[in-house]
């Protein structure tokens, strides 16, 4: 009987996610797009400060600054960046992809214009929504983060960090928008650093910023769509265009 | 002695302003863009939840959600409608942009795009900037706040409302637009009518909002450049492009 009540149970997950899948491609029906449904994940990291005040340092390349163990001695190692767990890996900067593929499960998409799809808005902070993002040869990894920075007022931050050094970073142009209910808000800034700390970059801000309200209105039934492009960055070096 | 100081004062107030006039030219120099320096206002009106719970009836037509003095009678008449002064005014609402220009010293400025220049982003909460924009026949009431929703935590709020009825701002579609430092935040939504409050739309967060960290990422020296653009609402009319 349970296992009649659990199979049922995966028959409406399944058909409550293709119809999510439905609807976000109807919003995004721009062709071709690919959309792709990404589940929360409550973070286990004990990490709100994990990132020391060592951020100047990133502009040189290799050294990290978010090893939350002990020093890495290795200036080719970087630590494990994903935003969810402690985790005591380090590797080569090569290999960060494959680690966050194989350990965290992180899943990978490539195309240059997708659709993350974030179900379960309402799940409360902290929640992470994750996923990498294959394109232009490099590999990016996608940040939306419930978190309350004040108390009793969850807000929704969302970043794309280039998994590579800040200068190849310089080289590229991410773009995330929204759109719903005769309201669109689009978000354009060069990706940071995977070597920059994705919590310091969210906590500061420099980031697509979300209050409940709008995130509300940008959401259909509970699932937040966003759309993702990426470019080479020459659209804003000049910053003279409106 | 003293009137060569103030003149002195007045002179160096100028220069400031061409200054910042020159530099907001120069960000946004697409051919023909009007900017706009707004200086900011100290709202001096103990209003922030003088709007009632009946904007439900605003989508009728005429009659005003905002009365905070006693009620209107003739459901012609509107009450005034400045953001910045508990006002005993009420009258028609086509004469309502004469009273805010007349009365309440707002500035009004003509054309399809223009750049709003709000000057001493640093000044306390709450504080007003607003301006008047008269474009494809209508008049907008272009309103940024600062205001701290959450205690110690300043946020800044723009949004645009037709002055006319919430049937005739269905018409339209408004943009914001802030460039500075390889970001770009663009807002692009329907306006609301001058008949809602522009005190709970703001509240409501269904607006263009800043933390203060973006705010000063996208401010130069104290002053924020908004490009605004107004457009017939076909663009958003679907929501199929992203």
């Amino acid at each position: 009987m349970l296992f009649f009540t659990q199979c049922f149970g995966a028959v409406l997950d399944l058909i409550h996610l293709r119809f999510q899948h439905y609807k976000a491609k109807r919003v995004f029906s721009a062709a071709g797009q690919l959309v792709c449904v990404v589940n929360p994940t409550h973070s286990l990291k004990y990490a709100p400060t994990r990132c020391a005040a060592v951020q100047a340092s990133t502009e040189q390349g290799i050294l990290p600054p978010c090893h939350h163990h002990e020093a890495v001695h290795d200036p080719q190692l970087v630590p494990c960046t994903c935003p969810l767990f402690s985790c005591p890996w380090e590797g080569h900067l090569e290999v960060v992809v494959s680690h966050l593929r194989q350990t965290h499960r992180i899943n990978i998409l490539q195309g240059a214009e997708i659709v993350f799809l974030a179900t379960d808005m309402h799940l409360p902070a902290p929640t992470d929504w994750i996923i990498m993002h294959s394109c232009l040869g490099h590999q990016f990894l996608l940040v939306l983060r419930k978190q309350e920075k004040y108390e009793g007022h969850p807000q929704f931050f969302a970043t794309m960090m280039l998994i590579g050094t800040p200068s190849q970073a310089n080289n590229f142009t991410y773009r995330l928008e929204l759109n719903r209910n005769q309201r669109r808000l689009k978000w354009e800034a060069t990706p940071r650093s995977i070597l920059e700390c994705v919590d310091s970059v969210l906590s500061d801000g420099d980031c697509l910023v979300l209050n409940t309200s709008l995130a509300q209105l940008f959401s259909d039934n509970g699932s937040l769509a966003i759309g993702i492009a990426i470019t080479t960055s020459k659209v804003l070096s000049s910053e003279a265009e409106v």
